[in-house]
């Protein structure tokens, strides 16, 4: 241990993807039976070779692309933004209302660092988002755990008795992480309205939005005529332009939220990196269609993941969307222990569910989250082949 | 105001960039008389071609250019800068003891938050660089002032009277910014030795590294036996190869509080931007004969405002070396007015003291911060023939 060492962060734990990568040190991978990774929702190709010709022009011809830019970001790309999203929600979202940041795990925490501080409260839905967790823990911030059921829905009465004075947020991910489940717009309409009572922030993380199965709008929340005051909306552009790498994301609040916000991001970043941003312009300019098409294909990935579920004995699907299922496995091992188990056996990388849940939850044990986008249908195929082989 | 706010976010200021761009709204500047903006140390041109080259060739061919890498860093960036930096200080750093960062001032908020939490206090040189300040302040941490005198070097004495059983860290920037004065080797040994005595950290930043105006090696720190458990040093990528929009910094520490940064950077950014990391790591092993001449060029411009200096009544100039010329003026006008004041009468943006200093520092409304090495020496004359003719 450091010394000294702020005890926050002593209190913090490690990141389970950075744990996860460790079980694989020294391990190979033998031809015939690969590694299947659906520990993170990573895309592993590069982004649409138009998207590349356009980077690697920007980067020849366009000087400020290297250059210190605003601290909220391209003016362009928050104009462009607010402009579609207004569309997508019927709502009227105007530019100064809208930061890009160095990724959405940025502006999660530059959007509650104005919100919360040490002692403060956050309510967080279970299972959580480890990161949100992490950034509470080393901020001083006691994350509140909001149980859900075995649809992975937050309960209304369940969380407005777990507010308290200290009370300043509640942080809700639709579709989830690491859940899958997409959330019903009644549901949240009824979560705003809980917040604006109580007057504390709704913080939605939508980050997985482009690839919600519904056609409808997911929520109505941007209509509130006082959605400034109570909602924050978090966006990352990794997941849609296979952008990862280039650490672009957004936030979206009222312009008094947002003063406060520009004083962390300046104090943080300066500004999110200036090539990402050009990027993820010409993505939402340019790449609807590339979109939906990527969109098409990851649910297709879904349904055969509910498919595979169905055929395995003993296992439980608790949610599944987006980039995620969230399960119960049959086995008198936990999952933290079977895990790293299920890599050595069977070559698959997941995330146990005591890296979404609280310490003392028993759930987790049984619980594992897979990251399915990351792979295409046959090796799906492949992944339940092995999964009902295993024998813990 | 927002409600709720966190009071640490209410009790810090806006940044002083952000402001003195404001100052700008609405204006406009003649081509006879165009702006000269020494606000921040920030290249105007573009990076040199060739590494724009190279940028935009791995852009097009280099896939995991564009997807999530390791949190902390590139491993080759952090082997090269590891090798390159233990020349450079007779030293022995190892790779584990490097971390990439999105930018310097990551570096900065990533390893205060592992040193010091809210009730702990800092120990920072003035006059500051605001955004240490200001990550103090949003962080409850208390940022201890240590006076300088007319030679804007910290003394000894004085660092040691301030520590008390709350200080966690000193926090030294050499050459300084804002004073850009070289900090003697002799005298950051003797800081090194009395935070080691006291078991607290001493950061050192040194941004501008590649542009001391002395051949020797800066400082021994590195040499120290038990340099790892005292020294964190911190680096940019964006002055040396023209970066600044990449957002790529670094910093070096031991490896057990390399384990606590690891958290805070996996949930700050999840990893530094992967093309930017890439330019670094090209720069780093290409472009020293070309940094050799900016530092040439930069010299240069340093050398003429110190002429202009000797031949400008009533200023005195502090300190002058790396990106900044630090000075007082001689007008009975607080610089707080003085700074938009000259914006509008003489088209010079520069930042007043008062951006540096703590609130009850009379000397701030005298100083003034001139980022120089933005113009040319052509430039550089337009300046002071400017300087010389204004009449508050």
């Amino acid at each position: 241990m450091p010394n000294p060492l702020n005890p926050a962060m002593a209190h913090t734990a490690a990141s389970p993807i950075v744990a996860s990568k460790s079980w694989m040190d020294g391990m190979t991978f033998p031809p015939e039976r690969p590694l299947i990774n659906v520990s993170q929702a990573a895309p592993m190709e590069a982004p649409p070779l138009p998207l590349r010709e356009e980077i690697a022009r920007i980067v020849l011809e366009d000087t400020s692309a290297h250059l210190y830019g605003p601290v909220l970001g391209l003016p362009e790309l928050r104009e462009e933004l607010a402009h579609q999203w207004s569309t997508a929600y019927h709502a009227g979202i105007s530019p100064p209302e809208v930061a890009i940041t160095s990724g959405c795990n940025e502006a999660f925490t530059a959007v509650m660092t104005t919100i919360a501080g040490p002692g403060d409260e956050v309510i967080l839905a279970t299972p959580w988002y480890f990161n949100h967790k992490m950034w509470c823990d080393m901020s001083g911030v006691h994350a509140v755990p909001l149980p859900t059921g075995d649809d992975l829905l937050p309960d209304l009465e369940t969380c407005a008795r777990l507010i308290t004075p200290r009370t300043r947020a509640i942080v809700l991910i639709t579709p989830n992480n690491p859940g899958g489940v997409e959330y019903p717009p009644e549901l949240l309409t009824k979560f705003y309205a809980l917040a604006r009572e109580h007057r504390i922030m709704l913080v939605l993380d939508e980050t997985y939005r482009d690839f919600d199965s519904r056609s409808e709008v997911p929520h109505h929340l941007f209509r509130q005529p006082d959605w400034r005051d109570t909602l924050v909306h978090l966006y990352s552009f990794s997941k849609a332009f296979r952008l990862t790498g280039h650490r672009v994301g957004a936030l979206i609040t009222g312009t008094d939220r947002m003063v406060e916000v520009e004083k962390y991001l300046d104090t943080v970043t300066i500004c999110p990196n200036q090539i990402g941003q050009r990027a993820a312009l010409w993505g939402l300019r340019n790449l609807s269609q590339w979109v939906a098409g990527e969109r098409t294909e990851i649910l297709a990935r879904r349904a055969a993941m509910i498919e595979g579920f169905k055929a395995l004995q003993g296992w439980k699907l608790l949610g599944c969307g987006a980039f995620f299922a969230y399960a119960e496995h049959p086995f008198d091992m936990p999952s933290s222990e079977f895990a790293p188990w299920l890599l050595r056996e069977a070559g698959v990388l997941l995330l146990p569910g005591t890296a979404f849940m609280p310490q003392n939850d028993p759930r987790a044990e049984r619980q594992l989250r897979i990251a399915f986008a990351n792979i295409g249908v046959p090796e799906i195929e492949t992944l339940f082949t092995r999964l009902a082989q295993i024998k813990p």
